[in-house]
């Protein structure tokens, strides 16, 4: 399995956990490896989520969900790029569910904190992530960062009509979101088929789930073009500090 | 005015006109200029729209709507790459409903179908152009192009709580939004305020929206992020344009 949880006996003082579900083929994207491996800037986004998350020095530990079989490459990989935190890896399941259930079980009892991000949201900036836990540290039983909608969202009916949503009201949901860890073992103990996020999960057990701003960075690569986007964003960011140096 | 309704007179068996709102001010895209002047790949944004717009030989009048003062100039700037199609311009209003109402009072009686389209959305596909006029043609009375939804929405409630809305019913609005001129004459003599776009207007006078398949390169652009997709996008292309030639 590649868990290497000896490890992380040292880290009380850190109280944040973060799982990282990485086990996506990346089909979308059609690179032809698994997403969290396709590069960017010339390293694996999984290594850049990895970089932006342990930005913050508050995680203590990160837990990848990898496809089967990779859990030690990736587990090194990471670990390469998590600073003082450690990393462990487990074989993802059949769903994004599944992966953060296996991931729960192998986090020690002993953090307060769980945060679940998706690699693909490789460029997150760091205080997204602390927003997201401050605000479980502040009481919240779910967390998640939401951007402002830019499009017009219409909702299509049953009957096949449309009808616009009111968009002031709308936001969309990013990663990483936070939990307490016993809340969100709750939520996956008892599961919930319709929900598409951890958040959707923590609701469906009747907990209110609260928004912190989310930011354009931590928009979600799926697609060849929004590789292209996060290449031409670095690109742009190494070009300021070489002008900054000048 | 800058007005040249004069030179609509032989183009009846183009049916359609387009009507570009492109008066806004462009903060949100820090460029210090009007929004449909930024540069992207060297040329205004106005400019790739046009041109996207007129790749279908059914559109027979572009009419712009543009910051007062600026209809001459941004006008000729839209003709030169307009093909066949004449170009009109009149200034726009404070809100981009007046500024499509203002348009509306240029436009001849003589066209059936009147699409409306973001100068933002400038690297929208031909494809996507003609299923809005097809669509219209064949009788819808509002049609949008919408694309699918990637992330996870949240609609917050007035109690401040949120909750997730069913994504695979949900679709992002783009343009151009098409409809029989008619139609949108009497939704914009109506008027509703809450409406965001031309087909909420029309949603507003009990009419149905049909949605036909949008495209990842209709987006809007709205930031500087945003740019730098677009300019990637256009790069891309160029790239592979020569290496077809090699």
């Amino acid at each position: 399995m590649g868990v290497r949880v000896d490890s992380v006996s040292a880290v009380q003082t850190r109280r944040v956990v973060v799982i990282v579900p990485a086990a996506g083929s990346g089909e979308r994207l059609g690179a032809g490896m698994p997403k969290a491996l396709a590069l960017l800037a010339g390293e694996p986004l999984l290594v850049h989520a990895v970089r932006s998350l342990v930005a913050d020095p508050r995680i203590g530990l990160v837990v990848l969900a990898t496809p089967d079989g990779l859990e030690e490459s990736m587990a090194e990989l990471a670990a390469a790029h998590a600073g003082a935190a450690p990393v462990v890896a487990i074989a993802g399941g059949a769903t994004r569910a599944e992966s953060v259930s296996r991931a729960l079980a192998v986090v020690p009892d002993d953090f307060d904190v769980v945060l679940v991000h998706d690699a693909a949201r490789c460029l997150v900036p760091a205080q997204v992530v602390g927003a997201v836990i401050d605000a479980v540290l502040a009481g919240a039983q779910a967390v998640v960062p939401g951007a402002p909608v830019v499009d017009t969202i219409r909702e299509v009916e049953d009957s096949g009509g449309s009808h616009t949503l009111d968009r002031a009201a709308l936001r969309a949901v990013q990663t990483p979101q936070g939990f307490p860890l016993a809340v969100l073992r709750r939520a996956h103990a008892r599961g919930d088929a319709a929900a598409t996020d951890d958040a959707g999960m923590v609701e469906a057990l009747g907990l209110p789930v609260v928004l912190v701003p989310g930011h354009a960075r931590a928009f979600k690569v799926t697609t060849a073009q929004d590789l292209v986007l996060a290449e031409a964003i670095l690109a742009g960011e190494a070009e300021l500090a070489g002008e900054a140096e000048l």
